[in-house]
């Protein structure tokens, strides 16, 4: 059976919907009833209507099945309810609660007996202990939380998944405070029937998905894995932070998922193998997937960059010699062009230092220069914007540069709110944006080492 | 000759003042007024007021010495008004000028007349081709960057100097969106006269400043650093941003600042030999210097972390594997006390997985009993924001934990603009706070590593 229908069922109900503010299911039905296109039915034997909706008593007596069931009752009873919707043929349910695997012996037999239910039936199920799902675009939500302590991203092309429900909506809160367009996001949990690797699949698929962040303790099949992931990572990049590396870290994932994290060595070596990009830690996340999802791979490995503050050039220089990346000897042609362009300023060097007096126009010579460049394969743009003759415009050339080449073009800008109000545009307009030259540079090697396997 | 009089002259010079905005001259003029509590002179011969204030022919027309002068004008002439600031024996020039040894034959030749100029004479020189200083107490302040690019930081404790003027002027608009607090702040430039090594001796020395953040591409005299590094970091540490390490970046230096980034090895060697903390990158920097400089160094490597989202504790797990740290195993009264509070949330074990559903007074048992807990040596306190049953007041709990022991305690929460009220809430109260675990990992390793020596 397909997955699509927990991202777009055509209705859902709610098991476990609650009048208490606060609870849970409450929470999903408030959050469906705002942005939910389709039909909502809570039940709640107790309850004749949740957050303004008419409510029923059980599943059965809602009178069709609905295509999405997501539960929030305990363990015990959680249990029961997925057996009915085995009954009914329900194709989508999404099961948040905790207290399976992940919680010893008592738990791992609730697992055992939900996996028994779902065996060979036309219900598939994600979770349990997960916050679910998340679309922005057809307003599918069973996320838990309230909305007044995280913000919803942009409509984008990037689609997260997560085991950790804690970090996954972590993940979606940033993606929203760094102007990062998600496309779709579910937090699976203990993977007890959806997988890490079908979800890849169906993300691999998806049109509104371009790339696939992912945080991983253990994968649930390492052979269905190994066998499908390579074709997902053809067309779309995934980038993984994977967790639970050390053996330490793998105990701590044991008792937090019930996964077993597994030999680090191992899952390095899959990943390599199937071109599936690595984030060293959780900040390297977003900065590659996002440039992976925005920006081609380059020809060649060559960087161009440009700055007017000498030491962000000297601070990117040390991490592209740290990567198999290469400063780009500039061809006579663009050297020509800037040093006429840049008579008082010295030589032309890669870095090209404009330095601290340049504005926005320096900027256009010298991008367009690199535009044109058969020796520079990819460009990197680090501006000041704190200087006195640096203005806003400086944005527009580079959103231009990035939408006129076909080389990967990443931006970068340190600084407070005023510098943030520039990285926030030019990120929604798709320019990769870093607020440090090491992550841009990290960012542009993760597109080598991609498009070069 | 001591350099104090570059921080707090009693009166002040510029020389270059300007009536056109956004010219140098013009901007530290209006700087000045702004905030500066001694006397100002505008030096323009062609002006008879300068943002309001009376303008000078020339130095000598002032009619008494100044204590300090700013020299923004061209290199050629600046040269002169040194020649002169040393006949009249001002204590301290700050040199915004560029042009000098990092432009080629030309500007060394005209950096080598200045360093003839003040060989043997009572004036001190920072500078040339910087940003001169910045000192938030008395409001000294010779940065010619518009007020409305970038932020202030509170006054705090923490000394920011950097060789590149555009690395010091990003940090300090970070340190200002962070709510980290700086003492003072020197762009130095090419270090003509006043070396980092003078300014480590006057910061060390410094009641207001506990820790000192360096941008660095080269020393000036490597044995007067080894002389004298180790003695300021006995009480004062120091972390160094090392730009220039590989061979490449070191090319990219001197064309930057005019100094040979030197071999990195032998940089390692002697910082490790002066226990001087060295951050890995640019985003590390403030990681580790506010730590430093907000908390006692521990007296073990153990330590206890408490999370509500088990994959946090996971990653930062991972991390701890990776340093010289340890976790801690909980001693049996901790053990206790926390499996009395957490029933049914199964076993206690580091990290304490207090789980999604825990408020404040969870992390209150939690904090409690690890400040009093002898196998515990330091604090690692993470909280996600975003849940239903989480409240503001934890930061409360977090803010008194750190006030009531003179163990190590960090935080850690992830997401946006919620989560970064709270954080910097906390920072300005003095609890170092990260946005990623790994980072608040990284800075308790530094404690550690800061004590040992």
């Amino acid at each position: 059976m397909s997955i699509e229908k927990f991202f777009s069922p055509e209705s859902i109900a709610v098991v476990g919907a609650s009048r208490t503010t606060g609870k849970v299911g409450n929470t999903v039905v408030k959050n469906l009833k705002d942005s939910f296109q389709g039909k909502i039915f809570p039940v709640n034997p107790k309850a004749d209507k949740v957050a303004g909706l008419k409510c029923f008593e059980s599943l059965k007596d809602i009178g069709e099945v609905p295509e999405g069931v997501v539960v929030a009752v305990p363990a015990k009873i959680a249990n029961k309810v997925v057996k009915t919707c085995v009954d009914m043929e329900v194709p989508a349910v999404t099961l948040l609660t905790s207290g399976y695997g992940e919680t010893g012996e008592k738990g791992e037999e609730l697992q055992k007996e939900l996996e028994e239910t779902i065996k060979g039936s036309e219900t598939r199920l994600i979770g349990p202990n997960c916050l679910g799902i998340w679309d922005g675009r057809n307003g599918m939500d069973t996320m838990f939380l309230p909305g007044y302590k995280l913000e919803t991203p942009p409509e984008g092309n990037i689609a997260v998944i997560s085991q950790s429900g804690a970090v996954g909506s972590a993940l979606l809160d940033i993606a929203a405070h760094r102007k990062i367009g998600i496309s779709k996001f579910v937090s699976y949990g203990n993977q007890l029937d959806v997988s890490e690797t079908d979800l890849l699949e169906f993300l691999g698929d998806d049109d509104d998905t371009d790339a696939i962040a992912v945080y991983m303790e253990g994968v649930k099949n390492s052979r269905n894995f190994l066998e499908k992931a390579g074709k997902v990572t053809q067309d779309t990049p995934v980038v993984v932070l994977k967790a639970g590396k050390t053996e330490e870290g793998s105990k701590a994932a044991v008792s937090h998922t019930g996964s077993m994290a597994g030999n680090y060595q191992v899952y390095q070596g899959a990943f390599r193998q199937k071109n599936v990009v690595e984030a060293r830690d959780s900040g390297e996340l977003f900065d590659l997937v996002k440039t992976l999802a925005k920006e081609e791979t380059p020809d060649g490995r060559k960087v161009g960059i440009v700055t007017n503050g000498g030491g962000f050039g000297v601070l990117a220089t040390d991490q592209v010699s740290k990567t198999e990346l290469e400063l780009a000897e500039f061809s006579e042609k663009t050297r020509e062009k800037l040093e006429d362009k840049m008579k008082s300023y010295g030589t032309v060097s890669n870095p090209l230092d404009v330095i601290g007096d340049a504005g926005p126009e320096m900027y256009r010579e010298a991008l367009e220069a690199f535009k044109k460049d058969p020796e520079i394969d990819m460009i990197l743009c680090i501006v000041l914007m704190q200087t006195g003759t640096m203005r806003s415009e400086v944005v527009e050339i580079l959103e231009d540069t990035d939408r006129t080449t076909e080389k990967p073009v990443v931006g970068c800008m340190m600084g407070g709110d005023y510098t943030k109000l520039h990285t926030d545009y030019l990120e929604e307009k798709g320019v990769p944006m870093f607020h440090r030259p090491e992550n841009a540079v990290k960012a542009l090697e993760s597109l080598r080492e991609y498009g070069d396997r």
